[in-house]
């Protein structure tokens, strides 16, 4: 008898609030943990076979993704919509799967992406905001006072492109190389919210946090626009801001070559101006009924 | 020695999602709970007086609110922001104060207040959305259907207007008369989003959840327009449909007589579209430095 496994893709959401990161733990309670315990559930018969899913992008404690990607090997077959409704009923209700796939085995959730998009969603003002409380990141401002939004724009410019960002490197990352090409930096000013959209081939670990702790410098008049290219040049990870909050972090879109024909993310039920940011309009993905 | 008491207002927001309501319980986990902490802890020289905070809307487990507003004695004096602040370091993450205001005795939040309105923010799909999780209802729907939100606006004209409730009255409902006046119902067809906004002098306990679960029973097809009327006309609570949860719903705006100039809540920082529901454009408040 030849056994032949499947290689499934999935599209993920979560709120990452409540978990550990995506990384798998002891504690068990991460994203890869509960996706993880949730297949071998749906799966029971396919327990035989060591179960490890990939993913496009290994988010932080506390960071969310609408437009998460996996990819994981299995005996078992199912169609797309029964893979969706059978996780979903396994996960915790901080987790859903939004689509499923059959793909080839050329197909690889981090090594055949080619760009991810995040976004941070800051809100600043005098006053915190429990509504979106661990869904942004706050920072308290005085209310006569606004981020100088050119001025961080300008900044932004200067580290467009190919290039060395260990200046932005967390100490535990793990990324073979320090060089990423960074395609955009856009920011939504739309007080009392400023929204950054990151593009990048890739990213270090902490990179857009450190990127957005170190413009919110500059929008506060802490350091000139010309900082953050001094910033990156240094190489330096001593004199970049500290790490902004996990909270407004979201992994928006993961991009793989066209002939994966992965499903754009799902972004018509979250709260975020992704229109205004220049995601695509939202369809429902092929995998629904 | 006269001891003069001051009466103080306060514009509250808070996620409902973890405390058990507004209304004290022997628990301690509720809004008014926590508030009434925060004052004492505050205002620790102020002990002798029994303290009990009055509120506009009684709000129910994971109801939120944007602009809740109530009121409570001290012979404490404080200028406004010293309040804000005050407080804010003493209340949990989910509760914000965003403004105090000293009033004249003739306030009282709840019975000044001629109008309340709230907003039910509903995501409806084929899967849920986790980062909107506790903050918005949810209803699975294939992707191919919506709502026939024509006809849930021709049955929400039906009822407005000043009519006895008791249909869409929840049984433990301390209210002196079921008599209210629905000054107006609008839906903000968004899909997958559907927003309620509805305002009315005042509301029976679970009123909102339950006209919005029977607007739904119109809107999937399961009753006609017509239905509604029939439901209210009826005065019988078994009639209509099941309270729709508690997690989309937000009490907005209290109104008061403008002798009183209680501040406009605080909208700017809420990720619903308030804007496009009618809500005057957000200022900061005047009690902000």
């Amino acid at each position: 008898m030849v056994v032949t496994n499947k290689r499934i893709a999935l599209g993920l959401q979560y709120d990452g609030s409540s978990f550990s990161g995506w990384q798998s733990q002891p504690s068990g309670n991460t994203v890869q943990d509960h996706l993880e315990q949730a297949i071998r559930n749906f799966v029971a018969a396919d327990l035989a076979i060591p179960l490890r899913v990939t993913t496009a992008g290994r988010t932080d404690a506390g960071v969310h993704a609408l437009g998460q990607v996996v990819h994981f090997e299995t005996m078992v077959e199912r169609d797309p919509w029964s893979w969706v409704r059978g996780l979903n009923r396994f996960l915790p209700q901080a987790i859903a799967v939004n689509w499923a796939k059959a793909v080839p085995y050329e197909f690889d959730a981090r090594y055949s992406a080619f760009e991810r998009t995040y976004v941070y969603a800051l809100h600043a003002g005098p006053c915190r905001a429990p509504t979106v409380a661990e869904r942004a990141g706050f920072l308290i401002l005085p209310a006569q006072q606004w981020f100088d939004v050119a001025a961080m724009q300008a900044a932004a410019i200067t580290i467009i492109g190919e290039h060395d960002f260990s200046a932005f490197r967390a100490a535990e990352c793990q990324s073979k190389t320090p060089i990423k090409h960074l395609y955009e930096i856009t920011l939504l000013d739309a007080q009392p919210w400023l929204f950054f959209k990151i593009r990048a081939n890739a990213f270090l670990h902490h990179m857009v946090r450190n990127i957005v702790g170190s413009m919110i410098a500059i929008g506060l008049g802490k350091q000139s626009s010309a900082w953050l290219a001094t910033v990156l040049a240094s190489c330096n990870r001593q004199i970049a801001a500290p790490t902004f909050a996990a909270d407004g972090l979201y992994l928006m879109e993961v991009k793989y070559p066209n002939e994966f024909a992965i499903p754009e993310p799902w972004l018509g039920n979250s709260w975020l101006p992704y229109g205004a940011l220049g995601f695509p309009p939202t369809k429902l993905q092929e995998a629904y009924p």
